[in-house]
């Protein structure tokens, strides 16, 4: 798979964390890219988003860089405004784009004071070092108790020629990561004006990042970029639009499933689709509550088919629905009809969900409300209790 | 401690759970008690459940019994509306009650069918060994996976003599205990008439179970009785209402908090005390999430300080606030002051925070509401990914 055209790579040791790992990284396009954001709805912003919401604002959504560090959040500091401001002036400076233009973004502990001066003194060496091909580097920088890195990439031919887009994030999918920071910067070389960009990125957001279990529960710092600098001369016409959403949407729904399945201890990854529900908003609550639920997940982890607990964590999801008139399917296997147990073959229904993937499928026939949600299981000591609690 | 007069109590292992430790138990009072009932908010809910509201309202809040069964809890069955039913007339004609003055409750799976014959062919037994000794008997028939029995004790003087309460609990305080069944049963032999009874339940269940980090996300089954026989020939006059009501209290925090340091892997009790919040409701929302924050209760596991999580977390609970107004203290100790980092000994914290019990205080400057919420720390792996990831 080829990278976008007209994009620039970067990644430096600072000095920020500890350990000698590098800490700060650049993404830059050779010219002004139409950008979106989507930021934290946290009450407690980190001085990098509000300033990266103003400057997305500024520029009018037209952007030439992203400067990322990790091991520092810089968030509930006394001069974080500063540092990010000064940190995105020297950027903007070496790189030739106004400050506005520069996007910054932070992960890491909070309330620790941030010295500009380990940016701005490693700046000259990170814009020397920019590449086409330093991709894998920035992924790596920009982690914090990741495993692994993440990265997702896709080709797409558009009406006039074919687009680019590739995708990399950092966040792990813990048992209930409410303030696991999640930073996702997209790239793309197709031709699209902010406003439009703006729109693919909101609704691929809500069927991607806010689709896992990492949502909802808002870090101070999340941060997900949408940049398309229009290099490969591609425009996106309105013909075309449907298909250019479908895929950046598969791009940030790979990188978000990257997340869920680097989950703490992790051995699989579970996709809970609800149908019937009143609205799509409430089927969505009812996936999270059940992607939330460490009972589901435990026996999720033992392979163990117990649908009373998928039951149990939909009721208390806040959405008014008829418990007699629920069905349930694990694995494709139907497990529970009308609210009450189906006959099925359990050490059949164990081996199906020994797999890495297991699929759980909610029926509540109150409507036409749908939403899928991702997550990962439980395992660890919290099996030891749980997961053979049934049997 | 003396336990209150005119109860008796047994406990018998009926073969509803596969292990062979007791599972079925009664606790009956010489003369229909006042009895006041708070539920599970699940819209899910257990058969036992259903018809206890409705005892507790056909009996006009005068009951006889109270009939618990661990191991199995009747919900999602197709018989389960019978067996509830069966059981509770089974239990009033060997004890001389109306069915409807039998309440029943059970805990332990859900979508297995509880064979109504295990019950009624037990309570013979049960009814024949009631004693006034075993209540220890009943706090350990109860159990599903917690580890240690849970029961509290109080005497208290009012006006015109001194009354008795004992209360016994299970349920046990898991990462996000979502459907981890919480029963308590709290007897008296105060005299009081049942709607008096009922406005002091609710304002204690709200000021103790509701205030742990079990509640919220309720079971199917979730179930809180308070019984009072009037044995004691010693009337609570309106005079005494209050220093009863917090006798009670009193008793349903220590259970509550029992059910807290019962936690998996728990090695701490956390007290969160939030103030300044717009209203008590706005302050209970706000120690809520605190409460259920892994990555808090991973750093008090490990005595980090590290208050920009306990921020964070207060920031994500849908109260307006303003960060800059925030004050934290930690063991009594300032690391927060206006939402900025107050200078403190680390080491000599570290030291405070290894204690078995951590108070963490929120005083956000808003208003006048205030909370005070319960929780344990969080062990084990997690911590190896969290607890270290400050320093």
């Amino acid at each position: 798979m080829n990278l976008p055209l007209g994009y620039r790579y970067a990644a430096t040791y600072a000095g920020i964390r500890a350990q000698q790992r590098d800490d700060l990284a650049l993404i830059v396009s050779g010219m002004p890219a139409s950008t979106a954001a989507v930021f934290t709805q946290n009450r407690v912003q980190a001085a990098p988003v509000k300033l990266a919401r103003r400057h997305v604002k500024a520029s009018e959504g037209r952007m030439g860089a992203i400067l990322i560090n990790a091991g520092n959040a810089n968030c509930a500091t006394r001069s974080g405004d500063r540092v990010a401001l000064e940190s995105c002036q020297a950027a903007g400076k070496l790189l030739r784009y106004a400050a506005r233009q520069i996007l910054p973004a932070s992960t890491g502990v909070i309330g620790v004071e941030l010295p500009a001066k380990l940016i701005t003194k490693a700046l000259p060496t990170l814009v020397n070092n920019l590449s086409g091909d330093a991709f894998g580097d920035v992924a790596r920088a920009i982690l914090t108790t990741d495993l692994v890195a993440k990265q997702s990439f896709a080709e797409v031919t558009l009406s006039r020629g074919t687009v680019r887009i590739a995708g990399l994030t950092k966040g792990s999918g813990m048992i209930h990561p409410n303030m696991a920071t999640t930073l996702g910067f997209v790239m793309t070389d197709a031709q699209i004006a902010p406003a439009p960009l703006a729109k693919i990125l909101k609704r691929a957001n809500g069927a991607s990042y806010s689709a896992i279990s990492v949502d909802g529960d808002t870090s101070t710092n999340d941060t997900l970029v949408l940049m398309a600098n229009g290099a490969s001369g591609v425009r996106v016409l309105p013909a075309d639009l449907e298909i250019f959403e479908a895929a950046v949407i598969t791009v940030l729904q790979d990188l978000a499933k990257q997340i869920v399945r680097d989950g703490e201890g992790a051995k699989k990854l579970i996709t809970i689709e609800v149908t019937g529900a009143p609205t799509d908003q409430g089927a969505a609550a009812i996936a999270r509550v059940i992607a939330n639920s460490p009972l589901v997940k435990t026996a999720v982890a033992g392979s163990d088919p117990n649908w009373g607990r998928i039951l149990c964590a939909a009721g208390y999801a806040g959405v008014p629905f008829d418990p007699a008139k629920v069905d349930i399917d694990l694995q494709g296997v139907a497990v529970c009809r009308g609210g009450l147990g189906a006959p099925f073959e359990e050490a059949d229904l164990k081996t199906k969900m020994d797999a890495p993937d297991c699929l759980i499928r909610v029926a509540i026939k109150g409507g036409k409300g749908r939403a899928t949600f991702w997550t990962c299981d439980l395992t660890h000591d919290y099996i030891r209790i749980n997961a053979s609690y049934r049997t």
